[in-house]
Parts: C-alpha cells; structure tokens; sequence
C-alpha cells in the first residue's frame, strides 16, 4: 500500500499539514481556503480536515509556491552557494536556475565541480546550466577554453540539465561550427539565449539552432518579435539591468504570454538582496504596475518550472514537492512579505531566521589564483606612437560603451580620462593591455581595481597615476583576487575574494558592507560613477559593443576585433 | 559552417519556400504575411524574400502548424497505423498520441512491437504510451498482463516516451502497489491519467501519483476541479463521446487555460474520419463556438506538443520542424478546409490525395487468432437456479449501464432482453461466461458478435437464440476475429478482422463500407440502437459501472467485482 496515496484519502496522518491556507491557486488565478496536507516531501492532498504529525495554522494567510529565479548568476553575488541560498530563502525562493560561467572562466571545470559541491544538499535548489561561452570571445583569455566535447561530458555526468546562456550569438547566426557543436552537444533541453537586439533574419538564424529563450530584451518590440519567434522571454529585474516594466505590456496586451514569460535576476548583489529582495521584489514591482497578482505569480514559479522542464514544482498541486511560502498578509498586494518558507515539506527560514550552514563543509576550490608577474610603472607606460588615441567613452546607465577618438596629449585624469590595465590573471603569463577610458570621474591621483571583469575576469585596473595601478595590480595579487582602491603605494581599501576572485564566505550582511566600503573609498578618489566596481566589472566584456579592453588590448566586436591604441 | 543558419540568413537558398503565406501565430495569436524558409526538414526562417529550390506561393492564404491529436486508441479506427495515418494527413494531422492498449490486450508486446514497426517511417509521427492497463482490471482476461517490469523495458528500449491512460484509478487511489508501480516505472514522463468524476480527496490520491492529465472529464466543475489541482485537460470529441462543447466554456472564462487544454479524439471510427475529420473536425466545432480561432488552434498544436514534451513542433518557428499545413481559406473561419500537408518538409498530402504505403511492408503480427474450443447450445443454456437474475441494462448515448433484476422467466427477445456470452479468444481455454443484456432490440432470432470488445476484446455474442450465437462464435473463431451477423446456422454478415481481431489492411473507405454493411445486417435483425457493435463493444469494460460481462461473468466494479446471474 503507497501512504502518499493514504495521506491524499486523509486516512492515515500527514507529515505536516498547513491549515487554514488561502492558497494561490497559479492553474485558476484564484485563491482557495483549504488545508495542504505534505507527506514524504510532496503535497498529498489539498481539502479540509487533513490531520499530520506536524501542523501549522496559516490563519487564512496566503499560500504561494516557492517562487523561481529563471537566470541568475550566483558568483556576482560575490556570496557562495549557501549564503546566496540562505537569504534568497528568507525571500521566499526554492529553486533557482543560475549559470555558473564567471567561475567557468575562472577556474574551469574545477570552478563548476565547486559550485556543484557548494550547492548539494543546500535547501534551495540550484540548477546549473553548462556554461555555453568560456571564453565568451575568441578575445578575451580564460583560464581554460570549455569547449563542445566538456559541455557533452557535464550532461552525460548529469551535472546539469540546461545549457547556459549563449552569449556569442554573432558565432551562432554565423553557423560557426564551434558555437553550434556545443548547442549540439546539449542535446533535447532547455537551451538558454542572450540575443541583445538580434531581430529579422539574424534572429531566425539565431533560433535555427533552437535556442529558445532571452533574457537580454530591453524593449517591447524586440520582445514582441522574440514571443512570436517562439522564444520564451525572461524578463529581466536585476540590480543594474532593469527591463521588467519595460516589457509587462506583452502580459497585459495577452495574459496567455504569461505562459511564455518569467522574471529573472541575472545580476544581482549581496546589497540588493538584503535591501530589496529577491524574487518577492519583482511580484512587488508587477503588482504596484497593476498586473494581476496571480498572473504575475505564475511567472516566477509555473512558467520558469515549465520552461525548464521540472513538473515537479511551481505550483500547490497535488504529487507535486511540497516547496511553498506563507505570506503575512491575507492577500497578494504589494506589501507581499514573506513569513515562512519550506522546502520539501520541511520549514527553512521563518521572519528573518533562515537554515544554517556549515560553511566550511563547502570548502573553496583546491586551485588558488597565484599572480607574480606583474608590469612595473615602466612597463605601462605610453609612448607616443601618434597624435589620436581610442578611447572607451563610459555612459551613466547604461552596459554599452561608446569608442571616443582623443589627442592623446589630452589623455589626463583632469579630462576624466584615466589608465585602465588589464593583466592575465589565469595563468600568469604577465600579458597585459593598456588603454584609456572616460566618463568614471577619477581624480588626479589613486587607482580602483578589481578581479571580476566579465567574463574572463582577468584584472582591471583603472587609476589616474600608473605608481596607483600597479599597487592596485599587486595587492590583487597577494589578495588572491579581490577589490582594491590605492593613492601611490598605500592601499587605501581592500576587499578579498578568494574564492577564484569572485567570492567570499561572508554573509550577505558583511559582503554589503565591504562592497560599500569600497565604494566609500573610490568616492574619495573623486570617481564620480555610482557602483563604479560594477561598471568597470564589464569593460573586458567583449561581446557588448562598442569598446572594451582585455589582456590581449582593445577589442571592439561590431569591428571584428583587436583595435589599436593609436588611431593616427 | 551551419548550413541552416546560412539559410535562415538568406545567404544560400533554402529547400523549400512557402511563399505568401499567412502564417497562424499561435504565440502571439495573430497572423503574419511572410514567406517560411524550409532547410533539411526544420524551419530556418520567417520573413521577407527567401528562395528556394522549390517554391510555393501559398497566395494569402492561411498556414497553420501540423494538428496534433493528443489521445486516440488507433485499433478502434479498425485501420492499421498507415491507413489511419494517410487519412489523418488529409485533415492535417502530422503528429499523433496513440495509446495501443487494445492490442497489448489481444497480443501483449507483440501487439506493440507490430504497431511500432507498422507506423515506422510513416509520414505522420505516432508516439504510442505504454499501455499502463492490460489487464484495465482483476476481472479481465487479456492475453497476458503487461506487468510494471515491461512498462520498465518499454521505456529503456525507448518504444515510448508517456506513459497510457492510466484507467484503473481506483487501484491508484487505494495505494495498490502494482498500478503504483507501473507508474513509477515509466519515471518522469508525461503519465495520462484516466478518471471519470473522480473528485475531492480520491483526486488528490491518483494525482499524488504524479498523473497529470485526463480526458474523461464529461462535466465542467469536473473539468475545473482537475484543472485547479495541476492536471492538463485533454477536451474529448470522438466519434461516440462528445465532451468538447460542454468544456470549451473553460477557456472561455479564461484563455489561459488554453496553455493547460488540448482536444483530443479518444476513439473514433473510419466512417467518422471519411465524414467529419479529424483533429480539423475539432477546430470547426471550436470556431462555431465562436472561440478566438488562434487559441482554438493552439489547442491542437502548441499545447499537446508541449504536455507530452515535444519542443520541436506545435508552432511555425525557426528551428521547429517543418510540420505545417495551408487551408483553402484566408482567415481561420469554419470552412477550415485543408489543402496541403506538409511533414518535415516534405508535402504529404494534397487536396484529396495522400501519400502512398505498401502495406505489405507492415504486415500483421505473427501471432494468429486460434480458437478451437467453442462452447455448444448445450453448454450455454442456462438452468433456472433461481427466480430472478441480473440483467445488463443499455441505455443508448451513454457508456455506463444499469444493473437491471428481472424474473428469469422474463429474459426473453420479446422483453428486448438477449442473451450474452463471452468467450476466452486469447489461449483457447473455452472459458466463457453467460449473462442477458437489455435495450439492444434484438429480435425473435439471430446474433451479433464481435472480437472488437474492451479491453480484454474477448468474443462476445448477443443473441435471441443459442444456435445463432454458437454459430457467430464460430465464425469469428473461423475468422480469427471480426464482426459477425447470423440467423441460426446462415452467416447474414460478416467482416473479418484479421489483425489481433481488431484491425484488417483495408481502406478508410472499405472499412467504413464495411461496418455500414454489418450495422444494416445488424438492423434487420431488429437491432435497434444506432452502432451497434460500437455500444457492444463496451459490454466487457469492467472499470466503468454498472453491469458488465467478462469470461469470468458479470463483474460490478463498483459492488467488487464477480456478480451472480441469479439473484435468489
């Protein structure tokens, strides 16, 4: 005789039952009141009169499913696995869809063993995709290159069941056989996009591959056309991208695309989660925009558990894992605070209380960062090899950069134009580029510098004096990767990571604090740029246009590549 | 290069054009004029100006998605795989979701293994479930029980990817673990459920197994409760049960359940896809209910496509495969006409002309018919043990019967009360079991006799006289299996059936013809309700109340199980 069965008949005792629930029904968009009864980790039954072991009196309060972050990226949490889990969890998240590819870059498949590690037998679950571009160009110098035969592997060990994010979507549309060999390798799954502003014929060729889903839309029309491409759209409510309002048209305009639609992270950090929230903030924002609260909540539990093809979550249902949340009020409206969170049927955070891990059970990974091959003032320093310099023109606000053409006698801190440097970090090698950058507002003298600079995460720099730079440079080095701001040989803040570079094991509540000590101390250099960590984090990136700059020197991809220094 | 990419671009001509189409969206529930680039059987591109190296101006007119048929049991068409599918392909049907449990009854796997041979290479893709109910219960004799170790193998040979209609809910919903098992067996898979008003807490039992669809609804609050509880719901429109104009009201009060609703066909007969259609048939019904027309075509398209998990197909979209059709009309309206088929690019159907099959390729499965033991008038007369017996009551336009008392002396042709008797076919055991029946009309003489009779599909016969229906038995026994008519020793009708006793090679129109015949032979023996040998074809059907007649005798699953002919 199964007891689930037992249990669902109300003939034998639950686990627990949660009476009294005003459940949030996301299959009718209604509320029902009714006991959950929870056996062996999954709801048994939903009705009245269900007895358990343990029971919980909901007193009409509202019962939602535990809620989805369809994207995200942990590592720029800059926390590990658990202490991501353990405050996402306060917000009412369960599980959690997140692409491991800054630590990928990293340290490669050891980066990926970690975070698989850190993440067994945490209270949330995470799901890693196979990072689909390490590195994210054929311009930008990872610690190793994950090619199509490791993405294979890492779906035959069932490390993963989706395929990250496919970042270099120019090699897609272009039907190079590198790019499309690691879609191929992924086989019959979930295979996530990035296709910021690809549109028409581009697009298809895009979809060809069946890729089908973005989370890079930024305006309505471009989402439009994605939905009607067949692309499920990820709309994105991050700590610096924010695209939700933007595209909550298409739910209103047919509220049958909130079956083709979730609200994803992507990048979020330790100040935004302990601040705003986690996916709780994004219901918040849906509903003061008015949309229907039960609406909105399909598309941050069924519809991201669709997609990724987990029928076992995403909704209060029968045979389905018990992972749901009480909230404490008796409606969905916008105060949507979260009370208390389990997991399997089992009770995980409560008020501001959440599980507790031993951190050290997850050790950082074996492969330390050892950097010694570091440029002298010397070395960086610029010889005049002609009158016009590129220059990385930095906008407030926005990730895309602008290619400036400047006298490069008038390339001085007192023109907002400071030194950025980027040194390989992975392997030591000493390679470095050199460039300039405006629009950060760094003062006459000191440096900022820092580790994570997607997606190959080497080492930036960027100072008003090179003696400024290269201590930046060596104390990320003896750091072992971190953020650093420095005046000539004095480090004026410093912030490690040692794990790969990226991570700590602080708590979210000490990692806000460090992140915003640092931004205390570039104030005090004069840079003008909120979050300025943040906005540099993306200057290597290479496949965002316009001007970046990697270990191998400026890079503008919409050119084709390598970009000299001096233009004449 | 990617060669498909290079298509979708427009940079190389594609295999197929179809120009001017007006593409139904069932995404973004709109039309579209545009061209549909085709390469190496999957959709490249939609958009302006692609060429091909053949092309087809589609001049305005409508394009939608190939139709998909999210529930049918074949063997009751009578027609083997490939006739059912060159008549289907007419109507636009390129996918199909077959659950072969009439032949794992009469044949056990290797039943299943001619049905998946005779539908490889077919032009319409037939998924079969594995058939999770053979026997449907304890009080069947089917040729051998498909236990949970074949479900097992069924899934690691990959012959399926589902899991059939899992009709024995009350096993299900006490817990048993034999029908638990088999459920378990077929692991994450879309498992079909089957449960006719089943409500409440019984519900939340048989969901808690992980069944998460059912197409049995026949009631709206039905509908709506199985809806609220997570399950998908296939809205039945077959040839005999008709529940699609009775639930379309669930989509109506909220389109959203569109994404959780598909119309399914369950059962229908040649006759019915000659006359009516098929899954075309349905969206008539819909666009005379004056449902939107796009949601009424995602119903049959995207939403079968994505329940049973096929991403591949279910919308015209880049990297889908090229499964489409183009209508005689311009607007999606009720004339719905098909003209041309499409599947995997490849055109297979057009006007009324279809793609050819050499049947011969398929041929019926080696395991004949042999019965020999054939009970005499002797052995099937019955001896007043009693004064009053049970009698199976019929009631026409319904599946369930009533348990009718009725004084012995009374069973008579003249009270339209006939005798009924079934007899084992599948090991020649001669075990038969004898009961009377009302409501058929059979006149002074003959009999009507069957090999077609769920599940198990052992002979059955009703007669008004005992040499009528020994000689119909042995007919059908001659046969091996079919329909049979007589009047005391003459054969008045007879249609054999070769195939397991259930299907035979002829054409939709023969067999139509065919079964016209034998209802007119049925007629002139006064039988007087309308498809006859369809309504007797559920007398043996021990999982639906009341009365039913099995080898074993009157079974009564709702009062346990074997009943008694005599009362007192």
């Amino acid at each position: 005789m199964i007891k689930i069965a037992a249990v669902a008949r109300g003939d034998i005792p639950a686990d627990l039952v949660i009476h009294n629930a005003k459940i949030a029904n996301v299959f009718t968009q209604n509320y029902e009141l009714a006991d959950v009864a929870v056996y062996s980790g999954k709801i048994a039954g939903i009705g009245e009169n269900y007895s358990g072991r343990v029971n919980f009196d909901a007193k009409g309060r509202v019962l939602i499913p535990g809620l989805i972050d369809g994207h995200i990226h942990i590592e720029d949490t800059m926390m590990t696995p658990a202490n991501f889990a353990k405050i996402a969890s306060l917000h009412g998240t369960t599980t959690v869809f997140a692409d491991p590819h800054e630590i990928a870059n990293c340290l490669g498949m050891s980066g990926l063993e970690y975070m698989f590690k850190a993440s067994q037998g945490l209270p949330v679950d995470i799901f890693y995709g196979a990072p689909s571009c390490v590195p994210a160009s054929e311009f930008e110098t990872p610690f190793d290159e994950l090619d199509m035969n490791a993405i294979k592997s890492m779906f035959e060990r069932n490390l993963t069941q989706h395929l990250g994010e496919m970042m270099n979507f120019p090699a897609v549309i272009n039907g190079d056989t590198d790019a499309w060999g690691k879609i191929l390798a992924a086989g019959n799954v979930p295979l996530t996009g990035h296709a910021p502003g690809v549109t028409g014929k581009n697009l298809n060729a895009y979809l060809s591959s069946g890729i089908n889903s973005d989370h890079e839309c930024t305006e309505l029309n471009e989402a439009r056309e994605k939905l009607s491409r067949g692309m499920f759209i990820m709309l994105r409510e991050g700590a610096s991208f924010n695209d939700l309002r933007t595209l909550l048209p298409l739910i209103r305009e047919n509220p049958l695309n909130a079956a083709r639609c979730m609200v994803v992270s992507d990048d979020i950090t330790a100040r935004y989660l302990l601040e705003t929230g986690h996916m709780d903030a994004k219901m918040k924002i849906m509903l003061s925009e008015g949309l229907n609260p039960f609406i909105a909540l399909r598309m941050i539990t069924l519809t991201p558990a669709e997609y990724f093809r987990l029928y076992d979550r995403g909704s209060i249902a029968p045979g389905k894992i018990a992972d749901f949340a009480i909230l404490d009020n008796d409606e969905l409206d916008e105060t949507f605070k979260i009370n208390s969170v389990w997991k399997n049927g089992r009770l995980i955070a409560k008020n501001e209380d959440s599980f507790h891990i031993d951190e050290t059970e997850h050790a950082a990974p074996a492969i330390k960062l050892h950097v010694k091959n570091i440029p002298t003032t010397e070395q960086i320093k610029i010889n005049p090899a002609g009158k016009i310099i590129n220059v990385i023109g930095v906008t407030q606000g926005t990730v895309i950069t602008k290619t400036l053409q400047v006298p490069f006698e008038d390339a001085k801190p007192e023109n907002d134009i400071a030194k950025i440097v980027v040194l390989e970090r992975h392997h030591d090698t000493g390679r470095f580029g050199v460039g300039f950058v405006h629009g950060l507002g760094i003062s006459s003298k000191g440096a900022i510098a820092s580790s994570v600079a997607h997606d190959a995460h080497n080492f930036l720099a960027i100072g008003a004096d090179d003696r400024s730079i290269i201590t930046a440079l060596s104390k990320l080095a003896e750091m072992g990767g971190g953020l650093v701001t420095t005046e000539y040989e004095k480090i004026t803040g410093s912030f490690a990571l040692p794990i790969a570079g990226l991570m700590n094991c602080l708590t979210p509540e000490q990692t806000a604090a460090e992140l915003a000590k640092m931004d205390r101390e570039a104030e005090i250099l004069c840079v003008k740029i909120p979050n300025p960590f943040m906005v540099m984090s993306f200057l290597q990136l290479s496949v965002i246009p316009e001007l970046r700059i990697t270990d191998l020197g400026y890079v503008d991809i919409t050119k084709g590549g390598i970009q000299k220094l001096f233009v004449r």
